[in-house]
């Protein structure tokens, strides 16, 4: 199986592909789509969007994962990522991916075992995970990663997917 | 010059297509769409942009308006929200049409003259400018016709479209 995690925005949202066979877990390709800051945010939703596209084209995912924000002090922020969120998952939905949502929590829960772990040290396990020689930069990739992980390790998840595809 | 304008929610959204000649201003085509709750949401994204983009298609107006909310106390609806706009934006920046937000200020201001103006004396204007016979149900509906109505009356935000269409 093979899971895409995203961490969605608007100005960098990263991504990372990984293949799960049995309990083993490979990267496949891992990284982040950017837009500038002058750019009008219709013009920037519509490079989200073809860049989720492209990489689900490319990629070709059994399923996604995306990390969902409950908490956040910016209302203006949680819009502007709310928008990116939408054109991500619009491109997932209309390929028939299924489409997970997991908390910080749940991450964190699942790759690290402790839900109020540090961001370093979800970082370090997502490297030992994937076995890679250092920890993916920026943040963004690292968490793309960790959400993918997340559900890779969610059986429970996995298995009603399954079920709704029948 | 005709615009759509769209009052965004993932339960119901509103829109409303008029048209401006000179100053006068008439209603074309104005409803809601709707998704179920119990539906996942992947799903209700879906449903929402391929109304979108049926609507757009159909009535092709020449430039979107949108309401922009700053303010909300709810975080979580601010995500569902924003998630909504985001494809909703991408259906009309995929078919190269400039889209326009407001907050509600400027949406009151415009339509009302007076920025802290009651819903209903928007409601009761909106239905005077379009000549209608009665106020439109629901209020997401007269929501975005006091929008496009914001953006038909904005002479300088429709010259500024003009310039970077060039």
């Amino acid at each position: 199986m093979r899971v895409l995690g995203i961490d969605p925005g608007i100005a960098i949202a990263g991504f990372g592909f990984i293949d799960k066979v049995g309990h083993k877990l490979t990267p496949v390709q891992y990284g982040c789509i950017q837009t500038a800051a002058g750019t009008p945010s219709q013009e920037r939703l519509l490079q989200v969007y073809d860049s989720a596209v492209a990489l689900i084209d490319k990629y070709k995912p059994d399923a996604v994962a995306i990390e969902k924000l409950f908490f956040n002090r910016n209302v203006t922020t949680a819009f502007d990522v709310g928008q990116a969120r939408g054109v991500i998952i619009l491109a997932a939905a209309q390929r028939g991916l299924p489409v997970s949502e997991y908390t910080p929590l749940q991450v964190k829960q699942a790759v690290v075992g402790y839900g109020k772990a540090e961001k370093r040290q979800v970082q370090e396990m997502v490297k030992m995970f994937l076995k890679l020689s250092a920890i993916p930069k920026p943040d963004d990739v690292a968490d793309a990663l960790a959400v993918a992980i997340c559900h890779a390790h969610s059986a429970v998840m996995v298995q009603k997917i399954n079920e709704v595809r029948r």
